[in-house]
């Protein structure tokens, strides 16, 4: 009954989309817990409500890696029309999306086809690790960002002991590979580069992705 | 990678559904939160691996509540399948589906359909609040269980301010309604009934299901 | 031509769901031919319509029983509603689904979307053997009523030599079984119990859900 | 328990397809009578078992006749799919589809495809109003053949008066219409011509079909 | 910018669906380049306009002759409705199918399917070598058209050395067969009959389809 | 039969994927018409077949522009599984994915996905326009490539005449708009920058989009 509450004088929802996928010394649900921890923020600071996470996404590339559990992208953009639905039906007309994992993207081609059917939803879109403001971090401090490196080591998603030692990138010899040929590539999951930076970085990350955050759910056009 | 490891020893998964659906009182959560306390306890117990919840159901009679996200009956049996095929691939061959939530249950029929498919596979169902054991403790008591009503209310799915008088069950005209009939009929959205019973009566209710779960986990067949 | 007029002054339609399985002694058509006689019963009373049947539905555990034919639910949904979209753009708007197979129930989900989108559509469900006067007649009769036994056994079903010893109830060890499972649980076909009682003691039942049955065309609410 | 015994004899089966559509005065279920008749007929000579009729076809342009009940394609083909699957997997290998209705065509490309994924199956497909023998009566006698008019007027199919005129065909302007249109065009849902012959020229069509049947259930290739 | 003044002034568009596939000592797109070739002839006199060519058709049974590209009936009809969608919702009401390929009839139900929901639209299906005209030719020349054979070598289809004997018709066993029996069946993928005829029939054929298309261009009803 | 003697000693195959959608003043077909020239070119050096184009892809934003088609993604992903599947089947083991369009993206995962299911298929995806090498085209040109600007306006792309103004970019408030959104915030169609650059720089783009194709015809891995 809360909900219809906050429908009588809000009507945004912030919508988290990630994956249960492996990311080397990393929670296999890193996909979801950072986009999570970035959606508790902002909605005690802008109030706005969040919808239960989508524990899944589409990673078929890993799923040689056990724990590793991939919808297929038909079911995942089937499951986020379906959410999307039921809440606009009740009244909620933006939705912003924060989505946590790169295979979801296509994602977009179906929410859009979604606001050609559905009069006055507004989604807007938010992967966090694409943003200008991340690689503007990364930037300063001269560090490549990558899957499961340091980028997305925070204190909430580090689950193994990490490495000292840097990984050097492996040579990807295609973009579409199968999961066997995934393993063989990555080894450990991790894309390469450094596993762990200061504690102050992964902190001017989450600021930077927060206010871009706080910034999309005033929705302006 | 600690999955790799469990996977030499063992070949069991709990895998939880529910919905996100309104619950009078209590949480939207509610048939998320019930059957993976149980998952919890019986993992502590008996060492078995918990799945990410699949977080959405099939509500659509509750659409007109707000909160309320539900997923069509296809869409889910999609994730299902995908989510089972993803583990089977990776050596999981024993699934307990700890379901929470009656929408769900065409989904026995799609794991029917893949225990064809994947040679194997074996699977078990478990409804808590249709069990025998739950039953049996209604029954000693007097009490009737329902949605939303008593036998929901856990410290951990109790959210609002209880009535303290119970609730007349009402009258339903049909087994399918419509989400705005399905809201007249219900009221509260309690399915009527004692809104709360004794917490000792709770827990006896607990413990009936996570024995039952605990036998269920040995697959004995 | 007739359909239109009757179109003129009635918007009722009676549907029959059902399955082509294997039942033991009775036919495989059983869960067809049950709601198939009541409906004619009932639409003689009360001038309804009745579709004609659609044959088959979700029996996937029965599989290896040869002339078992399963629609998987995603099929059978699709058709029903096909079904339902095609009258009710004539002017049907209240139809009552005679269901005669436990494993069609996920069609309920289906119907409820459905009824979010046909405005004005009514949909009654009937499963005859769920029902609770059907109940009380085996109560009174100190009967346990159950698949491929008496419960099913009408003159109009029974097609094999009736076993005249009772059958053992099999131990079921899981809910969800794959075919070769589940035959080797119940062998014979039949889940239990006295294989046939007196005609009077069918006839009650069938007398019951027929009384049901024109209790629910007059589609109170 | 009879079909076990069946198969260990035979692998053929005979499934009848058509549709429930507007005839004219004809029954709404023509195409299924005909070809059922005609399934019959050759069960009795052949030996062979026929599963119960799918009594729903594709009949888009016919639904602004009421009574006229149609499957989208998609739904028809996977239906069809379903059950081929189901008795293939119980060892029918040679299936002979009588089908009654021209707007089931595109199944012979889902039944093609499964030819391809299932091995040994073996399917005839026998449109019986488009078979040159029956091409060979219409000629011999200087009639010409076509929907809901005499060619499809058998004793078990007439259900209204039949006119005494012959009706004139009636210009069509397209091969795609939408329901209204084909109302207008049809009128009383006949395509034209005679509506009723002497019953010899019925039973040399029958006689006709019957031959092609039972030549093609000897499967010769 | 030019779609956008062609609106303004005609609601019209050819669209061209056929299929990549065998064609004996023809082009694999045969059934693309006869319609493509017919619609510019029609476009020059008619101005009307032609959406880019659907490549791709369904061809199942001759997937054994390698370069033959097969789509499933369900996915072809669904790219024609997201085609005949995305022009319909900017205005174009009128639509000719010019089909170059047998396999895709099963369209034809799709496409009046979508009549019924999407008002206004207008569709004219041409099949050109099923036409009244062509078979006129045909029996004008005596001459027999089939797959592959003289019908379909007009100088932009033939890619081969064409035989200079005729080829005898085989026996064909079913009208449902997988792709390796049809190759045993055919052999060279021509379904026989004389394999070229003087160019001054190929132009009469032509001229006759063209006639034929500038007619149904008027969309007359 | 070519491409039966060509599979006895290659099995390599080059698919365009690509987009029928407004470009500004460039052809709806230009991300058709720059994969198929590059292919065009591979080709003639590298020997390796090429399918003929899908010419639709996945364009939801841009349907307010007449003149684009859009496929649904679970569309497009439907074709290109078919299209893999019907070569696959014949030998082809080794796909390079030439893809025009970035709505199509979605592509690579119903691809891995693909390759799971099908041993010893190998896939290569290229987005020309995503290449490194054509950002250091760019960057050694200080010019910034987008859509429908210089970055397309091949001599076999340009059909309007371009503007000499360059198009100042224009705030783009959402990753995901509906289609009178993306219009109303794009106007032209090109998403700014110049219209145009000297040919020689398009000739280093297609040289160096060339080099890398060649490079991936080798399928290293």
């Amino acid at each position: 009954m809360d909900v219809e509450n906050y429908l009588k004088q809000d009507d945004r929802l912030i919508l988290v989309t990630g994956a249960c996928e492996q990311h080397g010394y990393l929670s296999l649900l890193t996909d979801i817990r950072i986009p999570m921890a970035l959606a508790d923020a902002a909605s005690q600071q802008a109030g706005v409500l969040i919808a239960p996470p989508l524990n899944f996404g589409c990673s078929p590339y890993f799923l040689t890696y056990p724990g590793t559990i991939s919808l297929r992208l038909s079911t995942l953009m089937d499951a986020v029309e379906d959410i999307v639905r039921s809440v606009y039906g009740q009244g909620f007309k933006r939705i912003l999306v924060l989505n946590g994992h790169g295979g979801n993207s296509g994602l977009k081609i179906r929410l859009t086809e979604l606001c050609a059917q559905l009069p006055g939803l507004q989604v807007q879109w938010y992967a966090w690790w694409m943003a200008h403001s991340v690689e503007a971090v990364a930037i300063r401090h001269a560090i490549k960002p990558d899957h499961a490196n340091w980028l997305e080591a925070f204190p909430f998603t580090v689950v193994g002991e990490l490495p000292q030692e840097d990984k050097l990138p492996p040579y990807v010899p295609s973009d579409v590979m199968d999961a066997a040929k995934t393993r063989s590539v990555y080894g450990d999951g991790s894309f390469g580069g450094q596993y762990r930076v200061p504690q102050e970085i992964m902190d001017e990350i989450f600021a930077a992705c927060l206010a871009d955050i706080l910034h999309l759910l005033k929705f302006e056009s």
